[in-house]
């Protein structure tokens, strides 16, 4: 079903109202929108106030309400001071230098480095991934994975699990406290949890402690109260649990 | 015609000899290698004192050489401390940060927020360009494009022309002086170039103050003394100038 667009979408969770001393940020459905909850879960885990305008995608009317923030119709984008910042990383390092005192990144200057490799190969990769199990938050679904799906699977459960022994001590995140490389794999969980993808260990445990973060579990408790179900994007079979 | 694989290739161009004072980068084959490019061009239009390590891609062996830097055997690399940095734009990061102060972005919050937007949407999109017109810096190639090429090279088209509005009095580049984001979008010029893409006049002169920087010209003429020829990536009929 793909209900027509409702110009007068009520935004949710952490919106705040009145003012403008707060930056608003353009995403698309909770459940389906990988990319759009990357700077959403770094506002919410850190507390920014932010409001949030969620245009749902794919449904009747969604090109021309999007095209008033996005000339490239795509989601994530932050409003805040002219001109707009757009793109998951962008707008994540924007956030952290602006409001952040740079914290949202590891503070040694080699850490944050492994940092940014680990999210720049997601940015720009894992397209099997991407293409044959799309985020579905709310869904436990089974699905055949080729070969590609698989290595791409094990790369990141490899990325986690080095990340892990080379950190754990130092907390419960990648590299040790919370950082934009958590959201920028937080998707990935996501789908790993849908899918039932088989981890190692020190990355299963990983997945769990990042499912349990606050904004991670607000971004999938309201991905399940969305009204929108896109079929497109509903691979393989639902599993009973 | 494909090579095989020689262990002791020379390294070219500005490569430094003798001392760990300075970085490595390993890279592909400067005709068909865009990431490559990115932040060898930056670190050659700093003049920051580097080792290239070209590993030519798709001939016999190639693999086996390059898992020894990288293990998901993409390119380019960069080691320097301990662990190795991969991916151009978190190597373009660590280099501004670490050798530049910073000064591979632009200085104002909120230009470089905008470059960062530029940067991340070319790290993450154009994928009908990155596959029907493959960076090919020697040739000069007549292909058909198809409405979702067009329509990528026309975005870029409005990326840098808008760049070019409003920065175009403070320097030549996209946003006044040099940046990662040039650096970013170099490959682009030389698609653009090889395969006849045409711009509005601001982009095309844009284009051209690209090709003509020192370090992006001498990209291109050691791509053009490479021996390796990769069929697959050969695109289109050849142009006769």
């Amino acid at each position: 079903m793909r209900d027509g667009y409702s110009p007068t979408l009520p935004t949710m969770g952490t919106t705040e109202s009145g003012g403008d001393d707060f930056v608003q940020l353009v995403i698309g459905n909770k459940n389906f929108s990988s990319w759009s909850m990357r700077p959403w879960a770094l506002l919410t885990h850190y507390s920014l106030k932010f409001e949030e305008l969620r245009i749902p995608l794919f449904v009747d009317g969604y090109q021309q309400e999007l095209q008033k923030y996005s000339p490239s119709l795509k989601v994530p984008v932050l409003i805040d001071a002219e001109p707009t910042v757009w793109d998951s990383l962008a707008i994540c390092e924007y956030l952290s230098e602006q409001y952040l005192d740079g914290k949202a990144w590891p503070a040694s200057r080699q850490k944050r480095a492994l940092a940014r490799s680990y999210c720049a190969e997601m940015h720009s990769g894992f397209m099997a991934i991407r293409n044959h199990l799309p985020m579905n938050c709310r869904a436990r679904r089974r699905v055949e994975l080729d070969s590609t799906v698989l290595g791409e699977c094990q790369r990141i459960d490899t990325l986690w699990a080095d990340a892990r022994e080379r950190y754990g001590s130092q907390g419960d995140y990648l590299f040790g406290g919370f950082s934009i490389a958590d959201c920028m794999y937080a998707p990935m969980a996501m789908r790993f949890h849908t899918y039932g993808v088989k981890l190692s260990s020190l990355s299963q445990q990983y997945l769990e402690i990042l499912l349990k973060n606050p904004a991670v579990n607000q971004w999938r408790s309201e991905a399940e109260s969305e009204a929108e179900s896109l079929p497109d994007f509903e691979f393989g079979d639902e599993i009973q649990d």
